[in-house]
């Protein structure tokens, strides 16, 4: 099944205890689709400047679909950020929105057609206006972040009626309750519309709240984490993947895609960038899969009473 | 199977934005056995000052054994505390050791012969006394904290070469450590001594990190919560509960142990200090097991290759 994804496509320089890159291909579009590409094929809508190293992005991942993606007269988006010495915080120091800050997306006729979508984290009138253009879509997630939470409350909500799934990070979704337990929080989403909420919790995993059912995927344990960057994106991307390529929107399979997105995401730690997935097969992201079950596998014994 | 604990009995003040109580019943070896006399009989050591209100102790929890709890002259040990807003922190606002500051630990020859032993949080002279007083103990568990990792180093490394399980708080884990990476922190400390480490992430859960495979119990999803106090010695209190009456500590049982665990200390959270277990039956906890068995629980299918 299609799936499309609208979000940032960025020159990111980070700094993290382990070394720095300057100007490296990122923004959520481009993690997610790196992500998505694994499990099947994507199509990118986006923007870059005259600036961006088309060639560069044209190599990663496998069957991404760049043909969404504008090219104008200008700078590209970029993001510069710091880490903590232990990963767990960052600062950003920079954000230039370049060819961003006028982008007004059109969707070209085949990506009307999209049955998944994946509105990146960017500015909610935009995510309402390329959901507005897609025909027929299955099930539609969008991303967000405090910004957005502080400075276009209004289009939010908005947006949120119109949406099957919210994918947020814990902190922000608090944020956007006003509430500071994190189950609440959950109930308090889906009273806004989306039947389903993802809250991505870094290192401790995440959760899936459903009206009737919560599911818990933790972090895949890692002894060695280089860059945070994008985990969320590379989540969300192993994990509408996942649906796009099953086709099954039922509440076990998105219990599994939150598997593939947990696994993607810690490809997306693993190394600078979007390295970590260079060399990444079916396989490999299987063998993590089954590694996430282990981890949490149980077989109870007779009851206590 | 017996199952010894040694640690504080206290009086607790506690203030949550919920409320506050003043000279409750606490400490690690009342939370531990209140947890763990759920599952079955539990014997304590410790000791108590002339002020300490025995017959309210007496009425908790079912089958625990206080013969082992000396009554001297003086204060009983008090613990003062203020949690913030979204009790996620906590100020001590003041500790009177009382008598415990010259509690030298003798115990009835019951407890010698005790097959499962925990050493809740005390200094590690202590822990290391009871210790060698337990003649052939199956399993033994300890905990620790900030005060003794930096005060008491050297004896509590000599302790953890003498133990099977460690179970502690993960910050506290990254303290004796000195890394910032959970999974290379239990690591290390399996490289001190124990073949297990449990590490305690609060309202995300715990880990057990074995030498050849990781296992992680999410936190029970609580829409309400009260009082953090305790929570980490009432999920002792299940794990070492549960592996007493069934007398494995297999692999696989010390999984089950764990949820056990969550168990307890999702009953502990839900009420101002030790209340949370009032009502608990065996049939409540069961539910609760059950209700993480779905919270993590997939069915993988085809795999993507």
């Amino acid at each position: 099944m299609s799936l499309l994804v609208v979000g940032s496509v960025a020159l990111d320089s980070v700094e993290t205890p382990f070394g720095q890159v300057t100007d490296a291909l990122g923004g959520s579009a481009v993690y997610f689709s790196v992500a998505a590409s694994v499990l099947g094929p994507v199509q990118v809508v986006g923007v870059v400047g005259s600036d961006y190293p088309l060639d560069q992005l044209h190599k990663v991942g496998r069957g991404i679909d760049w043909s969404g993606l504008e090219r104008a007269e200008g700078e590209s988006f970029r993001w510069r950020g710091r880490y903590s010495f232990d990963l767990q915080s960052r600062d950003t120091l920079e954000t230039r929105l370049g060819v961003f800050a006028s982008f007004q997306p059109k969707l070209p006729p085949s990506a009307a057609e999209a049955e998944f979508l994946f509105l990146g984290n960017i500015d909610p009138d935009l995510q309402l206006k390329v959901l507005e253009q897609v025909r027929t879509p299955r099930l539609v997630a969008c991303d967000t972040m405090n910004f957005w939470i502080g400075g276009k409350r209004a289009e939010l909500l908005r947006l949120l009626s119109k949406v099957d799934v919210l994918m947020i990070n814990d902190s922000e979704a608090r944020e956007l309750s006003g509430d500071w337990n994190i189950h609440r929080t959950g109930r308090w989403i889906l009273g806004q519309g989306p039947g389903r909420v993802v809250i991505k919790q870094g290192e401790f995993g995440a959760l899936l709240i459903e009206r009737d059912r919560t599911f818990y995927v933790p972090a895949y344990p890692l002894e060695e984490v280089f860059d945070p960057t994008g985990a969320g994106d590379a989540f969300a991307g192993g994990f509408m993947g996942y649906l796009a390529r099953t086709g099954d929107t039922s509440s076990n399979n998105l219990r599994r895609a939150m598997v593939y997105g947990a696994t993607m995401g810690s490809f997306a730690v693993s190394a600078f960038g979007i390295r970590g997935f260079d060399e990444v097969t079916a396989a490999d992201v299987e063998r993590r899969v089954r590694g996430f079950r282990d981890l949490t596998h149980i077989e109870l014994a007779e009851p206590i009473e």
